[in-house]
């Protein structure tokens, strides 16, 4: 850190207060304060790609290759592999745990990176379908492809296509114990499961055929529009959320609309929810991560700006995503606790539980802290895995991505005050500079008053302004037409969010009780000064 | 005019001389001249696309419709259609000629646009099929596709994929009269002729199904990476001329890189090939619409311009390049005359001329001049399918278009100078703001010293500079690292290119003799003061 945490903190509340003021303040502030997030490095187009490690024209168009922010470099290879699975493992049962976020922060971090930060799965895991890794299926948009599926075909399938008063526009939906939920994706024929014919257009559900012969599983996975959407009753919590919030909006605009189709009304339902999600990725998920200063949704500063260029996700970034250490080793829905591995791909807690007591319970429970020493036994393969495609992607080190945002590159001694992650890392690599990327960005200290690390945190604010803020509904032509694009409803809806908690309110019969309460940050979270 | 030729061709004169002067100067005024031709009207995002008349994510995301600069609108019918067919019917034999242009320019035009703008078209000619004219199969860059494919299957098969010394990184192709040119596409296989089975992945000619029993024409079709690359034998030339370019500089890449593989000495041939093609867009093509002002290729200035947007071809610009005025009913080609008809999927005049001579030849006639009355007989048929086009999308009128780009509305009698045409608008149309966005662009007079009439010339320099200047390859982290991109070799050839001359000159067995001349603009042409 530059200033002590005490300046920063004071610095920030006082621009805080300042911003609640004046709003014209407040707009040169959240202008001034977006631009120096994203200037820190380079803007895109990225001139490489995965594809080649040279400049080619399918490295400058092919999006199916994931962008890169730094080209290849070949490092030298740590002296001992071991000592780097040991920094990533959790003893059971210490998780530590985060002072500023609650578990609904990793839910929605999920949910929003499984829609565009899409890196191709191998089939299997041979190290010949590795190169796989260096592809993605994104379609390098904020676009709630979980919810809506990657491709026209796929959303089709998700619609009512219904021209019925009442289902214009709609998703289809089923009623679950009174509540409204997705439809199942699989159905039994003759004592198996196999999807519905309706639904074969979708991504198969990432890690399916671990569970195919779980019936209780099996049975409850929901026809989603993306193949991670299921991966944990989190992520389903979050999807089954926007999904309530599209129909509702497809009602209120056919009342508003009587003479418009089925068509423009889930155009105009879908515009509106895409913002209403991005309202909520700035000004509750980054401003969360954001040590005190808080940042809001204001299209125009993007739209003569030079960073405002067309997304591409990087290699890095689907990388630096990975926060599994977030994850505790144990979770409560409803009254039942729920070890991290029997959370996977089980819709159960969720659908027992319901949707508002899901929104409690997640808000209600303690993230863990991104870091060392700090990831569950069950997602320590993930890490294996990420640190492979590192290398697979030829990366290049941690101190030249920390260079490369204009971070000063760090000694062993100075990555982290944990001494056992220091030695650990000494003891792994010749040298500092040949600390790879992704085990670098997790070995350092999380910084004050945020739940990330320096480095990471940089790197997030990069592409999560650069790509969240020049959508195409919040472009220069679009967003100035307001409820001429999104109806007078969905105007409404927009301007009405800030939260999660907004949405939920209007989708889970809400009001909460005095107890109860739905945030990413902690209810007992108070700034650090010192 | 806003002021009289005179001093618009005495201003232009002056600061042509100044920028000759000082580099300076030359730049400043080249970035004055390139975003004052941008900024006439609305940069991208469009809102619209042809897919829905409201905002959708579909019309934000979805590239194969095509983008619009005006929403629908709803015009008042023609009162008398016939009218309308008469303003494009050319005398036979009676071709009004163009002052400034030869037919290099039509056909670099045609050759231009076919790889970009590049409507779908409809398999047969039935209503039905007509909304598929709506959308389009464009990569939405100057990739020179009619050489490369427009996907990277198609690529392939273009390519020799060969690490045999000498063949590395080349496209294929045979010697025919000792010259190099494209393979043939099809084969004789017991009587017909079918495409061999390397080129299936190709899109088929448009309009074969009309030659495909012609032995002599579908003989000599060429394995071209575009559907409308064999149309006619100018657009032949072009192709096989990036052909050869493309062979050459993956010779001397191969030269000086014997340790590179074919896939990079492809791409980095295919990067050169691509930027030389930009610069004679702008420095010959762009500079020959130009009624005297002279532009040049100047990467930078587009980097932190606000219309530096992604690319997206709207529907309007493929309706205002088709020029077909420009061809002449006759061609000469070598010593033969060749009818318009008859060299439509002919290749026969090329392969019996040469290259050389067939520039020559296409750089010593003059062009029709584009205006009414001077469409061929055998093109009329196209005027029609864009008129109907026009409708299908619902384009704003020809005045709408007018004063998007800040030009004022006209009436019947400002429209042109010829009282027929004037007449024949009044009696096609109720009122001046009822004319056609095709109709009206083409009903105009040519404005002196340019080959095109004032709203075609404004709406072609906008969508040009902001496509092609914005190329990822003249982007702001690819384009300065330089021969690290191209190759030196590369580099050099970019440097030594601002006409097609000069890619001819190394490809065509050049230097021309006295008599010999290769260029747009016609040996005789010069500046019209008054």
């Amino acid at each position: 850190m530059n200033l002590p945490t005490f300046i920063q903190t004071l610095a920030a509340t006082i621009i805080n207060k300042i911003s609640e003021i004046s709003p014209f303040l407040r707009g040169l502030i959240n202008q001034l304060a977006t631009n120096s997030a994203v200037n820190v490095c380079r803007h895109r187009p990225h001139p490489w790609s995965t594809v080649h490690h040279y400049v080619s024209w399918t490295s400058l168009t092919n999006k199916q290759w994931s962008a890169r922010h730094l080209p290849e470099k070949t490092l030298n290879p740590p002296k001992d592999g071991s000592a780097i699975s040991d920094l990533f493992r959790r003893e059971s049962g210490k998780a530590r745990l985060c002072p500023k976020s609650t578990c609904l922060f990793p839910a929605f971090a999920q949910y929003l990176t499984d829609g565009f930060i899409r890196t191709r799965m191998p089939n299997t895991s041979s190290h010949e379908d590795d190169a796989i890794r260096k592809q993605n299926t994104s379609n390098h948009e904020i676009d709630l492809s979980p919810l809506y599926g990657r491709t026209e075909v796929q959303t089709k399938s998700l619609r009512c296509l219904s021209q019925e008063q009442g289902m214009k526009g709609k998703l289809k939906s089923q009623k679950l114990n009174n509540e409204e939920f997705a439809p199942f994706l699989y159905e039994e024929s003759s004592n198996a499961y196999r999807i519905k014919s309706e639904f074969k257009v979708l991504d198969t559900p990432l890690g399916i055929d671990n569970i195919i012969h779980d019936k209780e599983k099996i049975s409850r996975i929901f026809a989603f529009g993306g193949d991670r959407a299921n991966t944990s009753p989190q992520i389903a919590l979050m999807n089954t959320l926007f999904l309530r919030e599209h129909n509702r909006l497809a009602s209120k605009i056919e009342t508003a609309h009587p003479d418009w189709d089925d068509e423009r009304i889930f155009e105009t339902a879908r515009n509106t929810n895409i913002v209403v999600f991005i309202k909520i990725v700035i000004e509750e998920y980054i401003n969360h991560i954001s040590p005190i200063f808080k940042f809001h949704v204001d299209p125009s500063i993007t739209w003569n700006a030079s960073w405002n260029k067309p997304n591409w996700i990087t290699t890095e970034f689907s990388l630096l995503y990975r926060w599994h250490m977030l994850i505790p080793d144990v979770m409560r829905w409803g009254k039942q606790e729920y070890s991290v591995d029997n959370t996977i791909l089980n819709n159960a807690p969720l659908l027992d539980t319901g949707l508002k007591q899901s929104f409690v319970d997640m808000s209600s429970q303690i993230a863990g802290q991104i870091g060392a020493f700090n990831t569950a036994q069950a997602l320590v393969k993930l890490e294996e895995n990420a640190i492979r495609q590192g290398r697979i992607c030829n990366l290049a080190s941690y101190n030249d991505y920390r260079a490369y945002v204009k971070l000063p590159k760090l000694a062993f001694k100075d990555i982290s005050k944990n001494q056992s992650v220091t030695h650990l890392l000494e003891k792994a690599y010749h040298e500092a500079n040949d600390i790879e990327f992704y085990v670098g960005l997790f070995s350092e200290d999380v910084t004050p008053n945020s739940p990330l690390p320096r480095l990471l945190r940089t790197m997030v604010a990069v592409d999560a302004f650069s790509q969240a803020l020049t959508n195409p509904l919040l472009s220069e032509h679009v967003w100035p037409q307001g409820p001429e694009v999104f109806s007078k409803t969905g105007w409404e809806a927009i301007n009405q969010t800030n939260s999660l908690r907004d949405v939920a309110n209007r989708n889970c019969g809400l009001p909460l009780s005095d107890d109860e309460f739905i945030g990413m940050t902690r209810k007992d979270w108070r700034p650090q000064w010192f």
